[in-house]
């Protein structure tokens, strides 16, 4: 799981505006905040879902085809900072996602990284959902391909629908 | 990740009853579920947390010092099946535990396996919470220790305090 947190690096290294601020000591503000950003709409994203608290989009350079991320619309960098009410409307969205993954592909991870260690780099609190199509590990090997954008508006197409 | 299931498999084979029953095409009954008896303390488990809808216990098998399993006490497969209460619970549990996963490591990762080829094993929702201490990738490498009697108890005595 360790490539997750460096290839979101890279997603990160490509997707921030430039001069749109730095994360310090492992935190971010909500100001300079790439998913404040996205969720609020400020930078564009591939939203296929949202509510008043959360938001769910395509992750830019996605593992597998589908690979999304659940975040909630509140800036918090870990679950346990995150009032209860936003963690219910995280974890009733990071459902209704799998559930929509799910006509694509029955088999996925979700996973959470929190801290550096851990491979967390946008110190904002993010579900990836990440289909498996194969046995084989996508977690290996060198680099992501950035989501091309014709494969983005098509899996959006198939994502947004409830 | 995908060691999360082999390992989990090795944890699923020593921890079960023998004659426990089997899962079969990938789902498992209630009666039959290693996880619904560790929750409903059939079956002796590590459970430093638990309220009526959700249980939290020690992985046999940790990838990493105070590895843990989050579990709804309701048998189900996969996020989606699983009604909202029980999903609220489960995320208040979870974060509940991540709460006291950060006294002993700050860093951590969260993950939840749907399905075989994602590595799912025990066909009943359970989401690992991993501390992780050093950036070296504790999901490499050949195989995992059984928890010792002395840390298990020395672990359940720190995390159990709420």
């Amino acid at each position: 799981m360790r490539g997750v947190g460096e290839a979101t690096l890279r997603t990160v290294l490509s997707a921030r505006p430039s001069g749109a601020g730095n994360m310090v000591g492992g935190r971010s503000e909500p100001g300079d905040c790439l998913f404040c950003s996205i969720a609020s709409r400020r930078v564009p994203g591939h939203i296929i879902f949202e509510d008043d608290s959360t938001a769910a989009f395509l992750d830019l350079y996605p593992y597998t085809r589908g690979h999304l991320l659940v975040v909630p619309k509140r800036h918090a960098v870990r679950l346990p900072e995150l009032p209860p009410d936003d963690q219910t409307a995280l974890v009733h969205t990071l459902s209704e996602v799998c559930r929509r993954i799910e006509r694509i592909c029955p088999d996925y991870h979700v996973s959470l990284n929190a801290g550096a260690k851990a491979g967390q780099v946008v110190f904002h609190i993010h579900f990836h959902v990440i289909p498996r199509y194969s046995e084989e590990n996508p977690f290996l090997g060198s680099g992501r391909a950035r989501l091309r954008d014709d494969d983005a508006r098509e899996l959006a197409r198939e994502l947004s629908r409830a």
